[in-house]
């Protein structure tokens, strides 16, 4: 059936309608996620929502992609113009939603098509839906779900490595309950189910985890969660952020388990002794640890979570090897089933700062890939972690973006324009990252 | 019958939800205690708490126990992989509460288990409820209570030895009742029954004793009482501190008794005349004499406390020997009968920094011995405190840590790897003393 079957999104449009009339709307803002995970929206009168849903809202490519050098690109094939053209954000009428924070406005997450209406290669959030397509063609579904860890604070200032002077701020102790409550309550109403709340090492840092959820569902509640509570709390006039660096480390996990097509048994679920995985779920292992070098690369793509990295490495050589382990949280990818949840594999390579669509397209890129090589890795799973040393995880950036461009499953399940806008991306930082310039960008960041 | 059988799991279960619909609870905290006594947790919403409450809420082992040095560690036997996995926190419903100084909040004390459901060796509650159940197939019963002194002041500064310049803080004079009101109510409702309050000797120091109960109970509230007094001291911007070091120093009192099994007589009682103890108790005192150099080691662990013992000994050889009187307050063991209480005594070699779980498991394994192994100690009994001198207490921490790893009754009592746990800890904080990386440690214990 093609794109917009006349009758379901015409219903879909009717509920909608009724509940803009009945909590009287008057904006709805368009958002989409770029690279980093930030949104990046446009905010449209309610009296032009149903024409917008219908054509799509233009918008420069500019802003969900930041600019290149004047090298010649080869991305789409060959007879159009160059770079610098609109996008058309395609709203996907299922993830509309009141915000229960702000006055009167509604959002709808949307995705970036060019302008002739066919998909923008580099979305990260379309991306993630195609491999989940293939997963989907396979009679496999993923049931996964994110936890971060983010500083709340309450003032901005410098965070660097030297002296700390704050008079006012007072460290968002694990009892300030009625920010926590409304956090909660409004992620709640927005589709983002927060599992559990807990304070982590760092001063102010806490830990949050959502419920797991099916498909593409997980991704946009950590994608809702990041943005809401960003703005909440500034609200509160507290700072919410997911910045790492040598400083203090925000990590980001995803935990995920294989499910048959609609969502009766999980596949990683083996027999009646629960401990181990199913055959099913090695080869889904197998294929993350293959694929380890790239994964990482996607992962935790800042620089400060680089740095980071390289100060838990030990011994002299600098190398980090990628590990698995059973109910183990030191080892990359760790396999539970406790807590009255089935078995599921944390991938805990990631840092708080990954694009949660990209996270969840590149794990399943690679899992699938275990599954169509039939990879092994018995003579690895009965190793303790510390003598696993097969996997090499490369410490330094670059490094990094190497390992990622020759990982050519990973390239073509990612598409080759994105993994190459990606590379080309992360060479610019490196290059200009002074001090303060830097520090700009992620002002940018923080807001 | 097995852990949770469903008839009393059920009705408890009930009720709390008929509890929890009528003051409409939003958030229940599940918290389970650390090596030191602070409580760790992580809060849930509402809607998850039954399922919760069977499975268990999962929490990485590292919040309950700090990590150590890369050495081999031989801890369980052999099979699984190494250190740092996730525990589960299982609740123990009879002790769930609506917590009087938060908003909508109840709160349930948990016990760590791993992952499997076998209980965690390492944790302070489990060992206490363990020899308390030795105890109680020896068809006794413990009736104990805990005296705290501890500071309530106005806001926080240096605390050191030189000069003392403080402008606004008022010295919780012995006459500011409505803090002491609410915290008296606030406790009972949370079902620890504070006896009497006095003020003791140093500036804004309060002495607080708590009735004496049956069990563990008499354990939980010692820690409901010290988790809730810093924080309703905090919502009076108060601080409440147990923290001790050479200026100031607070006491941490357990009088115990020894009942038969259903609590109708006490064991310590002997005959009509009052003074002294029953041959059974003298039996239980001589194990706690014998015992007594592992006993400080564990009921003052902080170096703090280490050089305020240091300090009250006036004669130039610092050693200090074990005594036990009656009715005398400066012995360490005192036996006390008056006051309208059975026979008990109360064991003064800790201090506030004890964790009450340690510190009620700790007495038991010594009483225990002398019980066992029938010791006796007539000919101390008839001496003047003075002339005592058999016992001899360790005065550095670290020959009171040999003194611990040598007492193999004590170790065997405790468990192996909990007293391996707790030396390699504290030797970790014996090498890194710096003077103010210690303050962030005790930052850490202020919270």
């Amino acid at each position: 059936v093609e794109f917009s079957s006349s009758l379901r999104f015409f219903s879909a449009m009717e509920q909608i309608k009724q509940q803009i009339a009945r909590e009287n709307i008057n904006f709805v803002r368009f958002e989409a996620t770029d690279l980093h995970g930030v949104s990046r929206s446009k905010t449209v009168p309610v009296r032009f929502f149903h024409e917008k849903a219908i054509y799509g809202v233009p918008m420069p490519r500019s802003y969900l992609e930041l600019t290149l050098s004047p090298k010649s690109n080869e991305v789409d094939h060959a007879s159009t113009a160059s770079f610098s053209s609109d996008v058309l954000l395609i709203p996907d009428l299922s993830t509309f939603r009141v915000l229960p924070w702000a006055e009167q406005t509604a959002r709808v997450i949307c995705d970036p098509c060019t302008v002739t209406g066919s998909a923008l290669r580099t979305s990260p959030r379309l991306i993630a839906k195609q491999l989940l397509g293939q997963l989907q063609s396979l009679g496999f579904s993923l049931h996964s779900s994110f936890t971060y860890e983010c500083c709340v604070l309450g003032a901005p200032d410098r965070i660097g490595p030297k002296t700390l002077l704050f008079p006012a701020t007072t460290l968002l102790s694990n009892h300030d309950l009625p920010f926590l409550q409304q956090l909660v309550d409004s992620m709640y109403c927005m589709g983002a189910d927060i599992d559990s709340i807990a304070s982590a090492s760092g001063p102010g840092q806490m830990e949050i985890n959502l419920r797991p959820e099916y498909g593409i569902a997980a991704a946009d509640s950590a994608f809702t969660f990041r943005t809401g509570i960003k703005e909440m709390a500034r609200k509160h006039s507290y700072i919410a952020s997911f910045f790492t660096d040598d400083g203090l480390y925000n990590a980001g996990v995803l935990s995920h388990s294989l499910w048959d097509a609609n969502g009766r048994r999980s596949l990683f679920q083996s027999g009646e002794k629960t401990a181990d995985l199913s055959e099913i779920g090695r080869k889904w292992l197998a294929g993350l640890l293959t694929h380890s070098a790239a994964l990482s690369c996607l992962m935790s793509p800042g620089l400060g979570c680089r740095s980071h990295i390289a100060k838990t490495i030990k011994d002299p050589k600098q190398v980090l090897y990628a590990t698995c382990g059973c109910n183990d949280n030191s080892s990359s990818f760790n396999i539970k089933c406790h807590g009255g949840r089935e078995a599921h594999i944390d991938n805990k390579l990631g840092s708080a700062m990954a694009n949660p669509y990209i996270v969840l397209a590149a794990t399943v890129a690679a899992g699938l890939d275990g599954i169509r090589r039939n990879l092994n890795i018995e003579n690895i799973l009965n190793k303790a972690p510390g003598q696993q040393r097969e996997f090499a995880i490369p410490v330094k950036l670059d490094n990094a973006l190497e390992a990622l461009a020759e990982d050519h499953v990973i390239c073509s399940a990612l598409g080759e324009p994105f993994v190459q806008y990606f590379i080309a991306m992360k060479k610019f930082e490196i290059e200009t990252q002074e001090l303060d310039d830097e520090r700009n960008k992620c002002l940018e960041y923080f807001i």
